[in-house]
Formats: C-alpha cells, sequence, structure tokens
C-alpha cells in the first residue's frame, strides 16, 4: 500500500440507529484501509445533503447495519492508495469523493473510496471546499439537462426549486436554452430565484397554483418534470402537465408516496420514472464519466457553483444537521475536520 | 352517398348520464349518416366490454355531454358510405368496427365510424360473432405481446388474467415464448386458467400472496407487468418486481388510483406507464394497422378466440350490463339486434 503519512485514529461522525439526527454522535474510529483499487482521502469537508438526511432516517437507497458513517460526497487529498493500477494515478491529489454505501461515508477524516468512478480529480480553478459540493448537485443538474436535451424537451418543471441544485439546474437551463419552470413554497423563494435571473416561478402555497402550473406547463410546451417532493405534488404536476409527458421522482421530501390517478396513465399517456445519481453514473463507462466529470468541473464556479451558508465541525454534527433541516435553503451546510 | 337500404329510424341503446346501467334507456333515433371517409355499419353483434363499463360511469377517456349512445366495438356489414374514396372499398363488406368516441356507439342497430381504421374488413373464416370481439381484446393482447417482445422480455405479469383479454396474453404468450405470470382473485379462476394451459397463476386473496408474486417475477425474471386494477395491486406489483422494472395500468378494475412508494422510482429504477389502444393504434400507419389486422384475424379461431357467454337484444341492455358486472369472466356478454 503506497501512502503519505497516516494516522490509526480518525474522528467520525457515527450514526447509531437510523432515526435522524439524534442518533449521531462523535468517535475515534480506525483509519480505513483501501482495498484493491481503492484510495484513502483524507477528507477537508463534506456538505449536509438532501440525500443524506434520508440516510439518517433510513430511508436512501441502501442500509448497513449500524454504527455507520454517514455522508454521501466529500472531497480531500489522496493519501494512501490499495493495490492496483487505478489507485496509483490519485496519489497525492485533490479530490472530489462519494462515499461507496458501505456505511463509511465522508463525515469522518478520513474516507475509502473506489478509484475506478468514486474519486474524481479536482481542477486547479476549484477549491477543496467547493469540490466538497462538485459531485452529487453537480452531476444530478448535468444529468437532468442530458435527459432534457436527449428527449427533445425545450422545457422542463423542477419542485423544491430553491435548493442548491435547484438552482444549478435553473442556471444550468438558461445556459443550454431549456426554459425551466421552478415550482417553491414561498413567495422569498419566488423573489430570491427571480433575481438570480429565473423567468417563470410559482409558489405551490398559492390558492390557484394548480391553473398557474397547468397553464406554464401548455405555454412552455413542457412534458417533463423533475419531482423532489413526491405526494401530492406528483398528482399536481401530472394534472398539470400535457398529454404524454413524463414525471421522474429524485427525491421524496413530502416523505409520502407519489400520488397519481389510473387515467393520467391509460388516457393522457402520462408516465412515473425515477432517478437515482449512482445508476446513472454507473450506466456509463469510465471515459464518459470523465467526460462529463471535466464539463461539469469547468463549470464549477458559474453554472454549478453552491454556496456555503455555514461550516460545522465534525464534532457539532447534530446541530450542524438540524441546522439545515431548519433551512434546506441559501446555501449548503458544510463539515470539516477540526484542525 | 353510395347506400344500401337502409331506413331512417333505428333501435339504439342510449345513456341518458354519466351514472351507470341504471341510465340506460332504448330509444328510436334517426340513423346517423356518414362523412367524409366513413362507413354506415348494420350492426350484427356488439360486445359488453371492461371499457364499456367505465364509459357508462364517466370514467373513461372521452365524455360526451349525453344522450350519447354506449358501445366501444362491434360488428357488421357497411350499408352506406360517405364521400371520399376510402369508404367505397367497403361498401356491402362485412367488418369489425370501433365507435368513434362522439357518442354514437355501437350498441344500436347503426354506427358511423372511420373508413381510415376505424371499420376492418373480417376475414372470411370470422363469424359475424367473433368478429364484433375481435379488436379490442385481440389487438390489445396482440399490442401486449408486442411491447413485451421489443422490450426483450421473457416474462411478463398480468392481473384480472381470467378475463377474455387475460385468455388470449396467456394463449399468445405460449404461442410466441414469452412466459405470463397470471394474477387471478379466486381459487377456482386458478383451476380454471391452469386447465387451458396456464402455468404460472396466483390467486392474490393468498396470505401469502406477495411472496409468492415476488419469487414468481424473480424466478422467471419478469420485468413487465400488464395491471388492469391499479390501486394497492400496482403497489403489490412494484414491490415484487425486480429492479428497472416496468408496471403498465390499463384499467382501473380497483376504481383508485395506482399506489407507489418514491423508493420504487428512486432507488429500484422502477416505472409506471399506461397503455390505451387508441393511441397506440393512431401512432400506427394504414399499413401497420392492416398488417396487424391481418395477423390477428388469422388467430381469431385460436389465441384470440373469445368466448360468448350470453347474448341480449338491446332492448335489454341493463340487464345485459347488470349481467356482466356480477361475472366479468367465463365468456363475453353481447348485445345484438332483434331483428
Amino acid at each position: 500500500m503506497a501512502q503519505m503519512q497516516v494516522p490509526d485514529q480518525m474522528t467520525a461522525v457515527v450514526l447509531d440507529s437510523y432515526s435522524g439526527a439524534e442518533a449521531l454522535r462523535v468517535e475515534q474510529r480506525p483509519v480505513p484501509k483501501p482495498g484493491k483499487d481503492e484510495v484513502l482521502v483524507k477528507v477537508a469537508a463534506s456538505p449536509i445533503n438532501p440525500s443524506d438526511l434520508a440516510f439518517l432516517d433510513g430511508e436512501y437507497g441502501f442500509k448497513n447495519p449500524p454504527p455507520v458513517v454517514p455522508g454521501g460526497e466529500g472531497s480531500g487529498t489522496v493519501v494512501a492508495v490499495g493495490p492496483g493500477m487505478a489507485g496509483r494515478y490519485f496519489l497525492g491529489k485533490r479530490v472530489a469523493c462519494l462515499s461507496q454505501g458501505k456505511g463509511g461515508g465522508t463525515w469522518a477524516e478520513y474516507v475509502v473510496t473506489s478509484a475506478m468512478g468514486g474519486a474524481l480529480p479536482l481542477h486547479q480553478s476549484v477549491s477543496l471546499e467547493q469540490g466538497a459540493m462538485s459531485i452529487i448537485n453537480p452531476l444530478t443538474a448535468s444529468a437532468f439537462l442530458e435527459i432534457a436535451k436527449k428527449g427533445g424537451h425545450k422545457a422542463i418543471v423542477l419542485t423544491a426549486a430553491a435548493s442548491s441544485l435547484g438552482q444549478m439546474v435553473n442556471r444550468l437551463g438558461r445556459s443550454e436554452g431549456v426554459q425551466v419552470i421552478s415550482v417553491v413554497r414561498r413567495d422569498a423563494q419566488v423573489e430570491w430565484l427571480k433575481e438570480q435571473g429565473a423567468t417563470i416561478v410559482l409558489n405551490s402555497s398559492e390558492a390557484d397554483f394548480e391553473q398557474q402550473l397547468h397553464d406554464a406547463c401548455h405555454q412552455a410546451e413542457a412534458h417533463l418534470a423533475f419531482d423532489a417532493v413526491a405526494g401530492p405534488m406528483t398528482r399536481q404536476l401530472l394534472d398539470a402537465l400535457p398529454e404524454r409527458s413524463k414525471v421522474i421522482v429524485y427525491s421524496c421530501l413530502s416523505y409520502e408516496g407519489p400520488q397519481a390517478g389510473a387515467d393520467h396513465f391509460i388516457f393522457e399517456g402520462k408516465a412515473i420514472d425515477g432517478f437515482w445519481l449512482g445508476p446513472w453514473i454507473n450506466d456509463m463507462n469510465l471515459i464518459q464519466i470523465l467526460m462529463m466529470w471535466r464539463r461539469a468541473q469547468k463549470l464549477m464556479s458559474t453554472d454549478l457553483r453552491s454556496e456555503v451558508r455555514v461550516r460545522y465541525p465534525f464534532e457539532e454534527a447534530e446541530q450542524a444537521v438540524k441546522d439545515y433541516l431548519s433551512q434546506m435553503t441559501g446555501g449548503k451546510v458544510l463539515l470539516t475536520p477540526s484542525q
């Protein structure tokens, strides 16, 4: 195992049971060892994403026996590599990294990830802090635009559009000529997104929201919606969209299953589908991943930038998660090692 | 208008309001006149299909102001044609016909339909009685198998499988090498379908149905389900099917919207889609329609045959619908003119 100086123990955030922020504690754990074609990353920063919240509640796509270290993505420097050629390239490099879903997440001083797509080299123009938020949201936003363009869509609908991801999709949409109909829940978010250049922003709390959404979808000829809310929102989208439209559910902020009527599918030719970044990336080959990554890195200070609202040391993870839960828009909450 | 002898008035079943069998009455109405590229069919027989029941309840894909004549399909002889070349071919011919969704249905002595796909010539081997049931179910069954084969599916799941359509799909599946997992609600239907050659038939009323369905789907590698029930059944299908499967909803016998969890779409890569015969046919050109029709006609006495359980004159339409509602499997209920 090629490596730089690595201690035996590290500070890590640990989830004791899948019951949310209350089940988080901080402890000393052994630094994990990279296996074949894996790398060990000394973590610089790691964001709290909506998918992390789902993970804490046991509602994410995988669930290993606790205790587990949460954290889906982060950034840092590769300080050790396991056997195999793939890892060698990374030694000493600054990278963004995805956790592997085995319970060893990025909310720790060190994390092991795959050299075959789990670690991606940061461009010199991208700081470690921006790099920490450069995979999940930026590649999801890139994927949404790619799905829209492949399907020939001139316009898309996006719910929970005031999120970091929502802002990226709005900016990318403008750059790439795809109109974005943004759905948010509060007037302040409407104004705020419009200040940033969004043109069609609807407030789902308004009494005539359904009519507004219907009119916007038909005027813009939007046949595709990306839905982070599910529950009744999915039904509102299916009602509003023209015939032969699709709703792609990618998160479940309502904590309810998507609602729909049989008529939507049978007589209106509509469909519900899903999006999860992991399988979407896995369906690509390494060349495609690296090309997409390169495009995304170039946009990291413009269309795909993330704002940071506040930083917490790992020791204050519980408070950090609660802070994020109280305000999920207006900039990310970052976790960092306390040095 | 070229024509044979046609009276001015006809006996027709009429629906007074979209409130089911009780709203049916029989009256004398003017015989409709065929317009450009339309034909007038003297009706020989017309079945009661599940889609007719939805129509009577106002739950079908279109809904014209009552009073309307119900009836989605039938058979008969073309006795008059409107202007245009297309109709001429049909004059005097025995045809199967679809109603046009304008409220002038097939439960009447005469019906007008389009010469461009609404009337299809019956092969000499097909009786007028079989011909009356030769479009909706046979072409739907043909479509299901075509969708399955185009998607490379070796196995499919089918709910409400004891229906006439279900039997056709089972027979076609055997002929074309696609395994069919049939879901029914009663033990008698299990035995009955098995006697006819179905190999995998599950009873959704059994306590361990969900486990049985899961095991059957995984063993047969079924990634596609055709669901006529919706409601909780759709969720059971989504739970049971392997990752990256699709449920195609084509009817709503439960009178509930399809149920699903966000996880099905996001983390399991599953989707819900719909099927409606009309748009599916409209997406084809006339050559494709006629080729499909020819194949289906050849199978009309074997894989695509329908059994007739009982015949009623139009005058007894209300009783006929109630009879069908009381027993939707075991053969079709036919309506005929009383001559």
